[in-house]
């Protein structure tokens, strides 16, 4: 991550943020950001992952502040529902927006 | 890495490729799309990268054969070169087409 350089005369693709471009973290996002608030079985259906596998990137995108992951129960069985929150919103919005100049520097060519 | 599944009823994020949806890589391509031939040095510049750093990226891009990587002088100062090949346009595209779908999923919410 570069973060702190002038954005416009930088190439788009130094303002992807890893946390969010990841593409398996890219995918929790977009899910999150569809469903509000997303079981891990769906999460993990969707996105064709081990449990472990999907554990791993929750947690990053835990620790970012970007998801809010709560444990609970439906009926006997465990559950854990993943909810994006304000800053996951607006981190997925400025990757998307990071995604359409860079997309319009390939197409403009 | 997904591959073989059904691309239309996967959620986008599975048929991202990471060997070009990674941040550095995926910049690389979009550079040497850009400009078709390009200077190591142009590259670490444009993608603020350390030479070991880039280095690693490229090979991956040319072990993929998405990129060729030519090395030869300019006076006497040692130069590498990187070109895009056709597989790396065309992988390239594919990445473009499978973000604008991951796009217009975020943005009909």
């Amino acid at each position: 991550m570069t973060g702190t350089h002038d954005e416009d005369a930088a190439h788009p693709a130094n303002g992807l943020d890893e946390v969010v471009h990841q593409r398996v973290r890219l995918g929790i996002l977009t899910i999150t950001h569809e469903a509000r608030r997303v079981e891990f079985g769906y999460l993990r259906t969707q996105l064709e992952l081990t449990a472990g596998n999907l554990s791993k990137h929750l947690s990053v995108l835990e620790e970012a502040g970007l998801i809010e992951v709560e444990k609970g129960y439906e009926g006997r069985r465990g559950r854990t529902w993943i909810t994006l929150t304000a800053l996951g919103a607006k981190a997925l919005a400025d990757e998307i927006g990071r995604l359409k100049k860079l997309i319009a520097r390939v197409e403009d060519r």
